[in-house]
């Protein structure tokens, strides 16, 4: 048996407490492992028998719920006995079984002692995942506001150009506006949009504004503290959140601290609110190495207070709906907990979104984020679809990333395919809409929330940073494509426990790949062959009954 | 290559930021690997080429540190530049080597792309461990109070029995008190104790008082708030630390709001207070099946305030220097982490100890404890000693529970052998003083804060509780022993860095089994073989040149 393959701790997503006080446990093993049990109880419940004294305990086996590349990945959940659990497996090859507890491996001839079990020493209500319950139904819409509609004129700077001309920059403005945006609320809606994510709206010299100059202020290219309210009002009124992001790692340059700083040097009282490596030469630690963007001591006491007020500020007076924390990797983790606690107090429904791009298991307990932006499921997706992933290899990948956090964090993640810091879906897929469609029907198919860019309805095209950030095409949509995504959509709706954890398993079946959904009586079906197929379904966006799959194509049927 | 075996993740024992901000990383394999290098450098840092963008990284040998029952263990410390790190590492067996990274392994023909990487985004300073620096060079002497010293007759209960008589029970005063421990202060420092612990000592029905009744008053056996004072006076004019027990999960059954839940029912205003299942018949949960023991609702805020103004009272008025958490891993975390800021708010020098017997990752991030009773490490010792384990499964147990914590945390971990909670040491090893003297040479070879239970310096006997908590035999001491215990702590103080993580390497050599310091002239050799051996040596104990060392012998000798 490889029992060096064999992994459990009592880390969030091995170990997870449920709503109800259920706990789920998880179990990695190698591929040579056929069977696998759980033993639990009680750690203080023996009862007296003859022979001394005996653990109560009960046995239940374990499902095998996914494979990755390198494991066997088994699950079971149950209820404990009185909110206490000590536990321990046991593991079978086709040769024999062993137990298998926190200290090692014991012989099945022998009693697994205290030493090696693990344990969920006390279930208490407050270990379960305390997010807002509305995420997991949110399609989000992501929105560069500088590039997705005018809609007041009067507030586009003297400079502006022509709405569609290019090749775009991060210093040039398309006057795309908060009234813009409002206009637009009931096209967001009828696609089925019930989120919208903003990238950063306050004062900023840039396109782009994640160089902050004023926290308390809207852009004025973007228009006013009025227009947000109104754009919050107008959004609530059709069922749609609002999520504005917050640079909290850095600061732009001309930001009112920094400015004092690059005045008064080592006189200025701000200068603990940067890393001044150097006053003479002046050198300071930025994002990246962008000079315009000094990054933020937020263990200096002013400093952290200052920016937790920014955080508490927008959430009190413009009650909007999310936070998404720009960078959110490399600020300080208790600062990110302060603002949890202040935000959260002030709205129990606020959602707090950090921006990881990798494994995001200590911002993810509780206490800092609900979620971070699930690049790595998006990832498995897009290779998948480009014909970068056989089949197998990409479902092994997903579940990888599906079974890498706790089941309900995994519902307040964030997923997505594409944003303003990747070159544009159209593009990452080389403009081949079988394969486009492919990508967004398996995002759709995802669990907790998920997010569209801008455009991506009517096939926006658009390489790296600044070319991904181009206008919104609204004098050439593409219909067809609109409609595709608001079926997408309405699927999403009309079967909602799609929205959850685990709702469907990957079946390999002749030509096809299947998402076999748990709970609803729907499937979609991918042409992994090289070839076309044909099959004959009830398909539930085309209506037809047999239709031709291309390679990489699918469709979502009812079963 | 075992693939599957080869782990490495974003826990703090895997992914170290010290107290320098250098970073230690470790990386588990199986014991098919044969060297394994760390590929590392600024995420952020790009150099222009001829062929386009270059990721400036080092690369550097990882040093096979340890080795458990499955697997080895890899580790590497370097200095980021810039205080960020992207990382990955190679793997290499006898046949082939292999990039392994966040999302798997890559063939070394491809580059390892960014989502394959590993990271510390920032190294804060705020990361490094936060504890206390005294906690380390600590060695405890844990007090069960009744049965130390009796130093003041007068405030003897009436019942009280005579010194010495058994066998004892939870519920008899033999009348040994605060005062006592005041006398005997001398003794203790004089055996190279500097730290007490003290089991509780707050008013309460029992013998061990974990039933506390008031946790504002000194229980009347014990003394007074005077008594406590002029213990930890006397104490710090010594350099001794004093510990407390702080019972939070649960409360004794006449505490004031119990009382009241017992009196008015539903209609009590402290009901919230604990988690009452049913009034009708009144049922409750307990510590274990305890009834005298009725757990209490840390969920309720006032239960909370209350418990919280209960830990910062006695730092505050007393200036002890160490709360050790009873059934730490049964209370609500969200209330441990308050205690934490709140007390060492009041002293950025209390030592915040927790009662966990198993993994306690998840209680030592800097927010909750410094560190926790490490059984397992002694469990590890005591079946040596006991001739149950064989050298190399030991050193393979002794390493895994090492390597499993942050250096820096086990530095503030608190190994012991036993407590009021086990056998005592005498006891588990059959009365065999070679073993014992094994035992507690390889306790005092720790790293962290170490811990001796109250008699065992003459080996004082005693089997399961209550027959672990008798009398300390003042009128019969053995001062071989005792000596013995004083030469260990001399030993200690005289080469410090033994208290250091990773002090000492394990090495075999023909009869011995050898821990060699790596920064101290002094070597610890153990007789692993069945039959007596003679070694050579300036022994810093006995100061012989050739002694006989029986099976299981040990002793510590210059070099």
């Amino acid at each position: 048996m490889n029992q060096s393959a064999i992994i459990h701790t009592n880390s969030s997503h091995m170990q997870c407490v449920l709503h109800n006080r259920d706990v789920m446990l998880r179990l990695m093993t190698g591929k040579d492992i056929t069977r696998a049990h759980c033993i639990y109880g009680d750690p203080h419940a023996w009862v007296k028998t003859s022979e001394g004294h005996r653990w109560e305990h009960d046995v239940i086996e374990m499902e095998k719920v996914a494979e990755t590349a390198t494991h066997f990945i088994f699950q079971v959940t149950f209820t404990p006995k009185n909110f206490r659990v000590k536990y321990h497996f046991i593991v079978c090859d086709e040769l024999e079984c062993v137990q298998f507890g926190e200290d090692g491996f014991t012989p099945m001839s022998e009693e697994v002692g205290l030493w090696n079990n693990f344990f969920i020493p006390y279930v208490h209500s407050s270990m379960a995942v305390n997010s807002p319950s509305w995420v997991k139904d949110t399609i989000w819409y992501q929105i560069f506001p500088d590039r997705f509609h005018n809609g007041e004129p009067s507030n586009d700077p003297p400079e502006v150009v022509d709405w569609g001309s290019g090749p775009v920059n991060n210093k040039v403005s398309f006057g795309g506006d908060l009234k813009g945006i409002t206009l637009k609320l009931d096209y967001l809606k009828d696609l089925g949009f019930n989120g919208i994510y903003l990238t950063p709206i306050f004062s900023s010299p840039s396109a782009h504004k994640y160089d902050t100059i004023d926290y308390f202020e809207i852009d004025p290219w973007f228009g006013t503290k009025e227009d947000l309210k109104e754009l919050g009002s107008q959004a609530h009124k059709r069922g749609i959140k609002i999520m504005l992001d917050a640079v909290f790692n850095h600061t732009g340059r001309h930001f009112f601290a920094f400015d004092d700083v690059l005045k008064h040097k080592e006189n200025s009282i701000y200068k603990d609110w940067f890393h001044i490596t150097s006053f003479d030469p002046f050198e300071y630690e930025t994002f990246a190495s962008a000079k315009n963007m000094p990054k933020i001591n937020m263990l200096n006491q002013e400093a952290r207070d200052y920016f937790v007020s920014v955080a508490t500020y927008w959430v009190k007076e413009f009650e909007i709906d999310g936070w998404r924390f720009d960078v959110a990797n490399e600020i300080d983790m208790s600062f990110l907990k302060e603002v949890h606690t202040q935000t959260r107090a002030l709205n129990p429904n606020l959602y707090l979104l950090g921006e990881i791009w990798h494994d995001a298991t200590p911002w993810l307990n509780n206490d800092v984020f609900d979620g971070v932006m699930n690049y790595p499921t998006g990832r498995a997706i897009l290779d998948f679809s480009a014909g970068e992933l056989d089949a197998l290899t990409f479902t092994q990948r997903y579940l990888k990333t599906q079974n890498s956090v706790h089941p309900n964090i995994l519902e307040n993640m964030f997923t997505l395919l594409d944003s303003h810091d990747t070159p544009r879906l159209f593009h990452q897929l080389k403009h081949d809409e079988v394969k486009v469609k492919l990508a967004l029907s398996l995002l759709y198919c995802s669990p907790g929330s998920i997010c569209v860019y801008y455009g991506s309805e009517t096939l926006l095209d658009g390489a790296h940073d600044p070319d991904n950030r181009r206008p919104m095409p609204w004098h050439a949509l593409n219909h067809d494509f609109i409609d595709f995504m608001t079926s997408l959509a309405s699927i999403r709706k009309n079967y909602p426990t799609i929205t959850q954890a685990q709702a469907f398993e990957f079946v390999f079946e002749d030509d096809l790949l299947k998402l076999r959904f748990k709970h609803e009586p729907i499937e979609a079906w991918i042409n992994i062959q090289s070839k076309p197929t044909f099959v004959s379904v009830d398909d539930l966006i085309t209506q037809s009954f047999v239709i031709t799959l291309p390679p990489l194509g699918i469709l979502i049927t009812q079963v």
